[in-house]
């Protein structure tokens, strides 16, 4: 109910890539009068998880087991370069695109975004984990929705 | 533009109530398995802050020295309650209305809820303090527009 | 071993009070120049989480059923009262105190300080759930381990 | 007076490392059940912090002037490795060390571990940049800093 009151409250696909809006608040921000840098690391998982939850993954479902066993992402690697800071009471867009797909492997690009202008760059791998953190295969619905949301 | 593309980005005031919609993600939440206490405080500020940018005051303007001088919102006291906990990929509102207005102090009413069930009831005071990090008296313009919107 | 190597990573417990010194890293502070309000609900876990490791009661013992069942500590009630600003690079010291003990519940008062001045006053009720997140009562070598520490 | 009673709190260097105690709390978990990725990217900012600190440069130091203009250190890239878990109450280590010094960029090769297992390798390049967040040069009595770090 929630959700549908706030439509756009997990962004949107367009073209295989989506776009999450964020707004820049207090606790994003530091000292220096910008926006601390693991703040946009945080930015970056929110634009990951509302891209699969709008490819119908929730990391809710795959901790339930949904996929036959308790099964949660984590970030194997991830790449940032900084270009340009953002400020408080901005907002920002976190773009996030499939790059490759493998058996055990996500790989994501992702940037986020002032209207034109590019704050940060990133490449993430992503990768699911059993409830021991053992590496999990990627089932074969989660690699059908990561397809099927490229071609959008 | 950034935000005309996304209306419901600082929620709406309703009959004087401001609410925000609010995702839980990774980071909101901590090993036990539900939303770190710590994280409804972010998530309180978040409501408070865009109740006032719907009221006519940015953070950044108060900053720039707007009124005058260069100011910013300091909490002075923060009482919560926690009566339910939230989950990973779940929606709650933040509610957020002013309860009392003086020269130098709001106190806002402020709650988080899923649905119809209220997760946590707070009682905040906010003051603005200058450059120095000294009170500062509300300026005109403030009060009136927190005046103004709890007529809303 | 890595904590024999850092002998007071955790603090000490002084007559029945417990200090925990806590640096103040840019994660810590936010654009109007002091530390972000959010971030001494933080440190006050951390001075909360301290005290019990001192006490010998673990998260980790805890959460691996080691009385019984599955348990986690979750903060019922937070009254804080912020009295002056911290910065970046300060060394400031969170002191906790058994305030009350019942049942179920335990409270402590809390307070953040910088060499001999207070920044920062807080009341916490903090009680046990478990898996299921409901209501649990402390186990009795929990309640003794609080007792024993008040007396020390 | 508060660091002299705490003699560890910004760690050591040895050979040319430094070295970083960091226990793991409740705020850098999530319901995953180990710790937040982005957790990791603030350790290593506490480790960055501290190593400058220990080299005698101050971020305090550094915004107040004391190199001629304010000046707050920002971080231009960073490439992560997360190659096995910490979870709650454990500490982790946070070794620093520098990698290549230029006229305007300080790289850093940076992991943690737990006791002799590495968790999470890093490269991060660090600028100086000024109140208008523009790249300054590294004034020579920080690069001489930086310099004879490297070889303690």
């Amino acid at each position: 109910m929630a959700s549908n009151a706030w439509p756009h409250l997990a962004g949107r696909i367009e073209g295989g890539e989506h776009i999450l809006p964020i707004r820049v608040y207090f606790e994003d921000t530091d000292f220096s009068g910008v926006v601390y840098h693991g703040a946009f690391v945080r930015f970056l998982e929110r634009g990951r998880s509302d891209f699969i939850r709008l490819l119908g993954i929730g990391h809710d479902g795959l901790a339930r087991g949904e996929h036959g066993e308790r099964l949660a992402f984590a970030v194997r690697r991830l790449a940032l370069d900084f270009t340009a800071p953002a400020r408080i009471d901005e907002v920002v867009e976190v773009r996030t695109r499939l790059a490759r797909l493998t058996g055990v492997r996500v790989a994501l690009r992702q940037s986020v975004h002032r209207a034109a202008e590019t704050l940060v760059a990133a490449d993430v791998e992503v990768v699911l984990v059993d409830g021991r953190n053992r590496l999990a295969r990627l089932p074969a619905a989660v690699r059908r929705r990561f397809e099927a949301g490229a071609d959008d």
